[in-house]
């Protein structure tokens, strides 16, 4: 059994670099802490919880994923980012209120000891948020400079040689591509002049890879998903990834579309609302924000259910979605789902299903699983666009030509089977045939 | 592309033998009609409305199922059955009060032809049923064989080849196996014996095999899951099919279940509440009936969990099924579930799930699936347990030593995976690292 | 025991005029055809169905309703009224789809037999309509005079003495009090000059008090909530009532918020969404309709709750309210409640309430209980606002210097202790001590 | 205004007497505490925060309850009681798991000051609890003698010349009435003979009664619902209340049910499911017990709905009620109810409510309500059963030939008029013709 790729050893620390650290970072961070000291366990985590079942089912080999593939460990992680608010992680963690004060006071100083780098921020991306720590600058070229100086400083003062961005930063504005987007050239050009229809998220993206750091786009704005930047990833050969994590009411979409999907029953409408009163749900009150994640969470539906394929089934669904900033609930997301579908004759069925999640609780582990998968196709040499990490997103990005997989099960079987053809082993089809043949 | 098997080609007509004409029979037998005469679609049914992906997603090969193996058509399916009522099936389709009296009625003459043979029948297996419309005689052997007779006598009335028989008679009390149950020679014996260890719906299940008829078993009660009828199923070379349909809140458990587990989700408590009204729903208020489906309910959570291999995630669940009869409802049963699950340091979310279901209309395409897909195995020379038709049952027969898989999802992969083989296409495994390869 | 009031016997026949006749008031009028027939009851009628305890719990006397107070019988109503598509009932009803087909057609001549005349319409006011069967007319006070005209000859053609005006047509968008609504000589003016502030409900008002009609709003816009039509009301000395049926959620509101409130449970917040796929629906996309119903169903909370008497328990309730046009459904409506609750301590819980509901079923009963009930206020000589019907309004109008009572619990004892007063019988306080004194 | 009854003033201090000091009893007394100490609102109480509404809606006249009657206040209660287990205060909140533990923590001393005294028990009667801190004694009267002196004892030991018991204690097994309850002769004959029916509860009754103490059972176990024991109050005068704390589903219950009937729509179903994990829970997984629980929550329905009143309505109603021992909720209960409705021409729909509880939470409010408006009723001289206090209550008690009202509203309304009548208030009869009268 050779590993078919020729992957480096994990590194012994590894640096994981946020922009946005409020109610997701913060949860990641401190929840790695406390892991740590053993207070809790990383539940929802498949590098550190998962197992992968090797060959046959008779043959019960199912080793941890974290013992298959060779992953940075949690005690090698240095993390740093940026923030529009200057508070260190315990002032932080606390303003998000996810996780409990006597757990945020067991873990105090490891998180005081983490500040925010001043943020690249431009309020006409994020039209409901204010903050004053803030890079000052000219121009974005001057801006993603100051970004690239803050990657090289880090690393240099934490003695890394690896590390990794994950975008947690709040939802920008819709925006098309637009010219800016379409070639390296161009944006760089675009940097320079100040170009309108480049965002901070891009910014930060552009900053990273040039550093050669994977990124990994949390939110569903464009950032990583432009041509310009797929580009330079290529050109740097960092691996990329994105966009949107995929948590609570997608999350539940994507497992649920694809099971009624497989028994050919028949959808006529679909309608989400969500109710949350975090940051997230202040920032999307914003009709610009909300667009963006809009369009995110609508494309999901069209591309499990292939209406084109499947038209008497799927092609006259009409798919509501609603997100409404409700105060009372902190980050205590709730979604309501009604599902109405039709089954043998047509006969109507409902099913609905209310999900009381935290979403930040959802997202952390996902954040984690970034950071260690995107160092690990680093070190197997692999660039661009890693689809196999579909399997975490909202959104997931292609290459050009394809449509993406939204279906849970595709991805995650796309995922295992790309460790195992990592490590070369068997890839599993579940045919089974051979347990019945003589 | 050759297929690896060397199929038969499809009959233009099959018999399809029902033990039990209620509400299930009725409705996939007025469907099947509907259908034929444009009326409505067979929604919930793969092997009529399902696509299969061939190749790589650049390819853009997704014929129908039906087009692409080779199965006998709608218009070739022929009716017949017992039942312990003697109402022609216009009748009982009346009373069962599932599809609408406008539909009934455009069909009539088709449903007025069908009256049901007398069953076999035994009230020590089903306590809260009574029928008149029952075969007599001394021993099991000699029913049985009254039963053989039937199928044979159908055969040729109808001009018949082929035929298969699909179990959708009522929940058997909960029993375990015996001695009678081993091999077949001690269950002949049995029958001679009148062993009280055997139900009909073993009867049934012996006399299907003896006449080369493959069977399937809709109810979760033993009938061919026992070593008896599976080397009778072997000796005659018939493929075999079972247990318990997977309909309404199972299925749903079996989509879920494996969505939460895919991202690490722990889960403490999971219960779940079902109403009904329906003759089922009398047949489980009596507690042997109900033992017998609980634990076909029961042990879904557990293969697909595996508590073994995460007993920080799965360890302590705690599971509960409910059914409770409900008149009010008739035939529209309604499913409640109630999901505790943790994530990210333990902290708990919950999912509630509201199925508006109707059982009939549920059951209805996996009967006619199985009718088709029991066929095709037959013709391709398969025999025994038929594990790639897992995806229909709540608790899927494996041959010994292997544990049964359960996430719908792994199960479709078997399927597809399986009539991919069949005709020599290749086996899709998801990992499409290809598409990203210079 | 003498009656108080001096109550003219009920009329043989009595009037039923509807502007708007659409899904409610086609499934009014065809259910009391049904009920004529001995179909189905009129189930939802406290006219009808409804029993009025009187006197001690030991008395045991509890009338029905209709055999307490004199009101006209089923029998003796006559129907008419005005809609902006010139469809006969039985095609209007056809295609409202709330009553099954083979109802309708069983009463298709009484159906056929009425048809609406050309409605007083303005775009203006419901922008996401349009009819052709509209009035024409120099000015808005030569509209109207052609609705009087029009109750006119419906009286005469059906030898009617007295006759009732029940809107059920569609919400109209926003507007605030101006200076035609102040004064009835304003309005006239306004009339004949064709403000612009003057709706088509007011038109058909005015018309009615005119021609000493009763007149009952069932939708949220100010129609008679305006001094001017009061003070007419007032003149002409005809009973009013409004405004907006209370029907779905708001209905579910009043009875649990009450609840809640008596047993001095907090609430922190109250999340409403509604999805329904009929006209309603459609013309409550409109942001100016919205509104005028929004205003309607935010109202009811803070009325029942008090939160100046019980600062500490409902000063902080966050209230949102959302309808969203979703066709899957057509005229079935589904609401979702989430309330947030807090209790000793301020410890938190929640109420979460699925209403799958049928707007016009729930309304058609309203509709006849007000024609009843008005047309008896007008023989007991009661004019202007009747608040006694409150209990049936979203928004209940009352005179000035007044809350309104928004609880249905107070509504229904207002309502029952007016009939007792009119009939002399004593008022009930549910004290009940005498039952325990020696 | 001058009272009607001669009310004695409040006393400076009331003793508080519990049987069963587990979770609600813990909850209670720590909550007066954590209230005592300003750090939170006693919220649920009418006695605390409640207002009453005087005279005419335009007088706006509407104080505290607690400036309007004189009652005890809060810190002049003084906590005691009895329990099989002899774990201090502090100890038996922390394992009950209710209250956060830095809330108990911040009154650790008052709890670890509080003992109980060892309990009457009697396992037959409470089959799924072992406890190990209980009086020994020949026989039942011994107990019940044991028990009068723990109340004088306890009253002088804390200088008090008031007191009342309020019952917390588990649900004992379901009886009927027998020979031993039927008058307080043979019921003292019973406790000297060991009578096998009378059961530790009605021994804490009797020994509260000829204490003088009034006594209310928070369980829906006889206690003193019995002839006997009323006698007994009558005969020292005593107030008593009773049976079973009304919270959670059944307060829902209570609050819909007339929501529904208030309208006149029809009931053909009510499914009701519980899941708990709290010792209750554990209680009522033995079906005597639950027995006992199941008789009072059924009940409610058919007085509240008068099924022989309206038989159209609410004559066929399917009514079912489950509690099932869910471990991984602890105290916080969770509740769901579909409610099977019809309107109009009997069409149906459907209303589905999920309450996420606190039972204890619910609970605690009641027993300080009833403490201080038992006291109250004693000062006032009111004695054996007092029926305007049904509002607290799953099963009220009434006097021989009256029905209970179950009503929430009528019965909120019968305790405020109570409250006006004993003040010299005028009571409210919501009529409210004066205000339109010229």
């Amino acid at each position: 059994m050779n590993p078919r790729y020729d992957i480096q050893s994990a590194p012994t620390k590894l640096g994981v670099l946020i922009p946005g650290m409020g109610a997701v970072a913060t949860t990641f961070i401190a929840g790695v802490y406390a892991i740590l000291k053993n207070q809790a366990k990383p539940v929802g985590s498949l590098t550190q919880m998962g197992t992968i079942r090797l060959g046959k089912r008779t043959e019960h080999r199912s080793p941890m994923i974290k013992d298959f593939v060779p992953l940075a460990t949690l005690d090698g992680l240095v993390f740093g980012g940026w923030d529009i608010f200057s508070d260190n992680l315990y002032q932080a963690a606390t303003i998000a209120g996810v996780l409990q004060q006597e757990t945020l006071d067991s873990i105090r100083n490891e998180l005081e000891n983490i500040t925010p780098m001043p943020a690249v921020f431009d309020k006409t991306f994020v039209r409901n948020l204010d903050g004053n720590h803030i890079k000052r600058g000219n121009d974005k070229w001057t801006l993603a400079n100051q970004l690239r100086d803050d990657i090289r400083h880090f690393k240099e003062q934490h003695g890394l040689d690896q590390a990794v961005m994950i975008w947690c930063g709040s939802t920008e504005v819709y925006i098309n591509q637009s010219e800016a987007h379409l070639t390296l050239e161009r944006f760089e050009t675009g940097l320079k002049e100040n170009d309108a229809s480049i965002s901070p998220s891009m910014i930060y993206t552009w900053a990273a890879l040039k550093e050669g750091v994977p990124y990994a786009n949390g939110a569903p704005n464009l950032a990583v998903d432009i041509p310009a930047l797929q580009e330079l990833a290529k050109i740097e050969g960092v691996p990329i990834a994105g966009k949107d994590f995929k948590t609570g009411q997608t999350l539940m979409k994507t497992i649920i579309a694809p099971g009624l999907k497989s028994r050919m029953l028949g959808i006529s409408g679909w309608y989400s609302t969500n109710i949350l009163g975090n940051r997230d749900g202040e920032v999307l009150d914003d009709p610009g924000s909300f667009k963006t994640k809009e369009v995110s969470k609508l494309s999901v539906l069209d591309t499990i259910l292939q209406p084109h394929l499947n038209p008497d089934l799927y092609g006259d669904l009409y798919h509501k979605v609603r997100i409404d900033y409700y105060p009372p609930r902190g980050d205590n997301k709730e979604g309501w789902d009604n599902i109405d579908i039709f089954g043998w004759l047509e006969y109507p069925m409902q099913i609905k299903i209310n999900f009381l999640c935290r979403d930040s609780i959802l997202a952390a582990p996902i954040v984690l699983d970034l950071a260690l998968f995107l160092n690990l196709a680093q070190r197997a040499k692999m660039s661009g666009i890693q689809e196999w990490l579909s399997f975490y997103f909202k959104s997931p990005m292609v290459t050009e030509g394809l449509y993406p997989e939204h279906d849970l099960f595709i991805q995650l079987k796309k995922l295992k089977n790309t460790l195992r053809y990592m490590m070369g082993e068997e890839l599993i089809t579940h045919l089974g045939l051979e347990y019945y043949e003589n």
